[in-house]
């Protein structure tokens, strides 16, 4: 078993957004995650996690503080991976229906690649509220917000886009869909990662009043 | 304080699909509904339940073998309450692109209406699999998407909705979408149940390629 790696190396912007390799992480965050998506932050204990490890509770101890610490290394990977997918996803684009389909494209194949990581942003809730890294986190979900938010008010303008309401609602609509798809999704399954993420960008853009693009 | 009603009587079919009132819950329901929202099931214990509920834990066994039979009078009554709605929701339109537009109205104002209750879903997966309430609620849910489902494929079928790919799929991108309300909506926030629903209702349409009927 090798050392666990600091856990602020972890989660970094992949170089292709389309690759559907599960986000590299050390042993001790690895086990975090399996336990964490089988027990939720609750119900895991931090000698589960030393267990499903292979490691001693020191060991365990002197990478991470607590179990706080170990939701927030994993939140952030998990928040680095779809964030560093999300904005190379659009840079590879130029139009906004282009850009919303490689959005959703790449949010669906972060939730599909490593449906347990995915999942930890939904143990959020349990995060302390004071704990110093909180706002980070927010910060980075704020951002892929917003790339999400500027495409559609863009493509609501260049009238690419037909909706009637509230952007920041549709936002959620789509953000929503997306991210419910670790909570049925299994990679045993007939669905190959890709083709989830290609057909939820066709459904999103419908759901936007575009047209497919050619490369959908 | 009134003594805790059976659970079985809870959550009954509501007469109005529309009606926005949280469901009608026996007190010690009410507080576990409240304890799981904030917690988890795992974060929350049986004390904590009875002491929220302000009554004695022999109390709180008189009505609920444990906490799993709370979690399971819980789900059952967020089931019942969304079936409910959804039955009655179809049965009030006629054409598919109608029925669509209905159905997700409903479950969205299901959501909205009683956050907690709504979120217990999520809950699911720390029932026990052998848990003999688990397969009546897996029933349940199964209907609300075979009714939805059958919606699709009548609408798919008669050109009504104009869509690609994979009709369960896209079931599970409008059910995603409209669960997920319960993780950012909030009563005191801009958005009323109604509004968030029509306008839930009328993005879904759009997903599934079809026009806004007259009544969104």
């Amino acid at each position: 078993m090798s050392e666990p790696a600091p856990a602020t190396t972890v989660g970094a912007t992949p170089g292709d957004w389309r690759q559907i390799e599960p986000t590299p992480l050390p042993v001790t965050l690895s086990a975090a995650k399996d336990a964490f998506h089988d027990r939720g932050f609750h119900g895991t204990s931090i000698r589960d996690i030393a267990a499903r490890a292979g490691v001693s509770l020191p060991t365990l101890y002197y990478h991470h503080e607590n179990k706080q610490g170990i939701l927030v290394a994993l939140l952030e990977a998990g928040m680095n991976s779809v964030l560093g997918r999300v904005r190379a996803a659009i840079a590879d684009a130029t139009t906004p229906t282009e850009q919303l389909s490689n959005a959703i494209e790449a949010i669906v194949l972060h939730m599909t690649a490593d449906l347990e990581l995915a999942s930890v942003a939904r143990e959020l809730r349990y995060l302390d509220h004071d704990n110093p890294h909180r706002q980070h986190y927010v910060g980075m979900r704020t951002e892929v917000e917003d790339l999400l938010d500027d495409i559609l008010r863009r493509g609501i303008a260049s009238c690419d886009f037909h909706v009637d309401g509230d952007a920041r609602e549709l936002l959620r609509y789509l953000l929503g869909a997306c991210q419910e798809v670790t909570t049925w999704y299994h990679p045993s399954g007939a669905r190959s990662p890709a083709q989830v993420a290609a057909s939820y960008a066709a459904t999103s853009l419908r759901a936007v009043g575009a047209g497919p693009t050619t490369n959908v």
